[in-house]
């Protein structure tokens, strides 16, 4: 006789599958789609949004998540099952207050305004963009007021991508990392003494810069049996399924570093997304624990292990061996300063460690105002470039370059960015814990073993999945709270020895 | 007060997008999905297929289609309105009937049947596909007992390709054929006098062919902001929508003809996808009229156009200039002698004009006896090899160049094959019609302007999409019925003119 648990589990397989089907049509998007295919894309994925929604919030769903939490209430709180019912159940109680048809509204107009995007950042069009940016804000705030909230509209926004985390929380956050990283920068450019880093301003073939991708790739043991690394203009990862992790890249050629750690951020992504276990089923607790913990995994192989001293001395005789004249006289010394270059820039996905958090900040303000109403978009593109002067110190010379510069807003996520600073700080608290865990870690990274790391990180952060909440996943790995020190720490640390300051 | 054919209208949307989103699976499975992906998208596919066939046969769908059908009463055969509610109300009566296990169980067999042919073929193991075989004959006789029929479990099957059309009808098709085609064949071999085409047995590089490929689908109308071609193992056409039509060719340096002519025949289905019309909605009637009658479009291009005198006339001159050495001295009267070709051998898509049908024949009969239960599927390859011999007088080496060599019963496509070859008698009798009407269609076609062609079509076919059965469609270009005989006598003149019979 089938329990409720069992039948709970068939339905969620159904729209999960409905998801997975979903990340696929966005990969495509991206990565392959003509551009007449937009339109018909938009419905496609509207229709799949609103009948994976209709599926899940259905009064059959609430029913078999009653019954099988009474058959699971016996059951330790971290065991697959007890997690499955309580994690959905959350999920349930919130997605269920959002009508179907706003679901629909929200895929399809955000289908549209992502093409519109490209576009209008191509021609550095913000005019042409305009309506759609309009919409976006539009509906992010009736989706808003259809989750509900205590505080401000916005922690609903930020509570789909960080479950139980609130602005305020961040806000907090935010302005300890404030105290530490403006003066750290505003130092820096003080100084005046920039790291030398003009052999990177040199012609670096497309070909060769395929291959180290794919080369660093392999070593930090993706597996491409088990995925693919393609182009999109706007790097980014989907897992279609564990088994099927797809990332991208941009290589241009003027700019090495660009390509080469884009692959290594979304690398980190994917090597999480493959490292959700089976056992955990085609279920809502299939993905990564929230967007932060995706980022802080993303961000510990781009910074903590590959702008590291010892991570270059292996891998930039690689480097040297597909472009023997442009690194010709420059040793490992030399490229980690360069890799590790702090000056303020425009756009976002550049950015060096320490002015990528200015980055956030900013937009996490404007989207604080635009959500309370207190910004309209029509002077979004202003207020922008202000922002950008107040903490960067410099202003884009165009909208491309400024304010249509990223993919998010387009794609429907207002509450987004925060989690990438908040990937920084639990980057850089999980990696203090595999240092200690593992002693000669920095020895294995300088000889090329990058399997002790991986498996520690699919020990404790990967397998779980959605079990836990982000906070709870950092109690379980550090025995406290997220925490900014750390980060601080190590940035201060690092950025004074290269800066001598 | 929205009427029950807008409720309708609107319900078929979601439906078809369902397809559309199974559709991109289907393409990105054959041209990017990496190995282990399979598992996953299979569950998608079998997903997305229940959920739509949920969709359309749910009791809401036949009400709707009670109501509009009163509603539509009035209008005339030909109107879209009344065209919709009768193609799709034929539709929902046999579908109906199949109940939604069997959908989804068939959906999750094919996808991991795929995978298992795409090895067994690379390694010629039928062992290791047989279980698959198995499991494919038997959903098909399930299959047609669900839909149900009057004399031959396989005129279910045929009918879901090919809409009233019976395997009697078929089969008294293909005996008329037969009857001239086989002597036809034989006295070429007897005549022992092979055309000439030793200059296609080099070396083409793969960058030129791809390159004249793409010239020839522009030439040919294929517009590539709504489409795109890649490479796959067996190339496909896929539409997405009518504004993201896919086709895929491959491209093997040692056979020229082998991807020129996929690129052609795929590109007479991309040029009927994407000519398919807006006003016919996301519904059932955005489809070609059936499988014979899309065969009839990649046909008419491949054979009728792209194997004629004057199309060369046109194209060998840009050919040559992307291959100067291998075509030194190929005049066109050459090159038209040697894509025209016959000999038996063992590859259907690389099968001449003439013996390519007599490949259909013999997978026809098979598929006869398989589903009528008369031939086990251990006895299947000595069967196909024992077929081979008796139409085309040769004995597959292996395999791989036999029964292994289709994608289409992996893909659960039993009923399929004999439209190929109504197609052959299609493309003959549809072209006639347009040499009828466009008076200097050769001087056309030698100049390159293959436009008043394509607008022709358009207008004659591409653009009532599924609204009539492909008996319909044939009595209103021709006034008339499927036949033969404008295909053999079209074939004899041609072959008797190259072999001087």
């Amino acid at each position: 006789v089938p329990n409720a648990l069992t039948e709970l589990k068939a339905r969620l397989a159904q729209v999960d599958d409905l998801e997975g089907a979903k990340h696929l049509l966005g990969w495509d998007q991206q990565v392959n789609m003509p551009p007449g295919g937009a339109e018909a894309r938009a419905q496609h994925i509207a229709t799949l949004s609103s009948l994976a929604h209709a599926l899940f919030v259905a009064n059959e769903t609430g029913e078999l998540l009653e019954s099988a939490s009474a058959e699971t209430g016996e059951l330790p709180y971290d065991s697959d099952d007890a997690s499955l019912v309580r994690v959905t159940r959350r999920e349930f109680e919130k997605m269920r207050r959002v009508p179907e048809e706003l679901v629909a509204e929200r895929a399809h107009a955000f289908a549209l305004a992502f093409s519109a995007w490209e576009k209008a950042r191509a021609q550095s069009d913000f005019a042409s963009f305009k309506p759609h940016q309009e919409r976006i804000v539009e509906l992010a705030i009736a989706y808003a007021e259809a989750l509900g909230y205590d505080a401000h509209p916005y922690d609903a926004l930020l509570d789909r991508f960080e479950p139980e985390m609130t602005s305020a929380q961040v806000a907090k956050l935010f302005d300890q990392m404030k105290a530490r990283i403006v003066p750290l920068v505003q130092a820096i450019v003080d100084r005046g003494e920039p790291v030398d880093d003009c052999f990177l301003h040199q012609e670096y073939a497309d070909g060769p810069q395929w291959e180290f991708g794919q080369l660093v790739l392999a070593k930090m043991g993706f597996d491409f049996q088990r995925g693919r690394m393609d182009r999109s203009t706007h790097p980014f990862t989907q897992g279609i399924s564990p088994d099927d992790v797809r990332l991208t890249t941009r290589i241009l050629p003027e700019r090495l570093l660009s390509g080469l750690f884009a692959v290594i951020h979304e690398g980190g992504h994917a090597l999480y997304e493959q490292g959700l276990p089976p056992t955990l089923g085609r279920s809502k607790l299939r993905s990564g624990a929230s967007y932060g913990v995706h980022e802080s995994q993303s961000r510990l192989w781009e910074n903590l292990v590959a702008r590291s001293q010892p991570f270059w001395q292996h891998f930039l005789p690689h480097l040297r061996r597909l472009f023997p004249q442009q690194l010709d006289g420059v040793d490992v010394d030399g490229f980690f300063r360069a890799v590790n270059r702090v000056e303020p820039s425009f756009i976002r996905v550049e950015a060096d460690e320490a002015t990528y958090n200015l980055h956030i900040f900013m937009r996490f303000e404007l989207e604080l105002d635009l959500v309370a109403r207190r910004l309209e978009v029509a002077d979004l593109p202003a207020a922008w470039n202000a922002k950008m002067e107040a903490y960067l110190g410099i202003t884009p010379p165009d909208d491309r370059r400024g304010v249509l510069q990223d993919v998010h807003w387009s794609s429907g996520f207002i509450g987004y960015f925060p989690t990438y600073a908040l990937g920084n700080l639990l980057a850089a608290q999980i990696f203090a814990q595999a240092r200690a865990a593992i002693q000669d870690l920095d020895r294995q990274i300088a000889g090329g073993a990058l399997d002790d790391l991986l498996a520690w990180l699919r020990e404790n952060v990967h397998r779980h999945g959605k079990k836990f909440t982000p906070l709870e996943l950092v109690e379980r790995i550090t025995g406290g709270q997220i925490a900014a020190d750390p980060f601080l720490d190590y940035l201060e640390t690092k950025l004074s020895e290269i800066y001598r300051l």
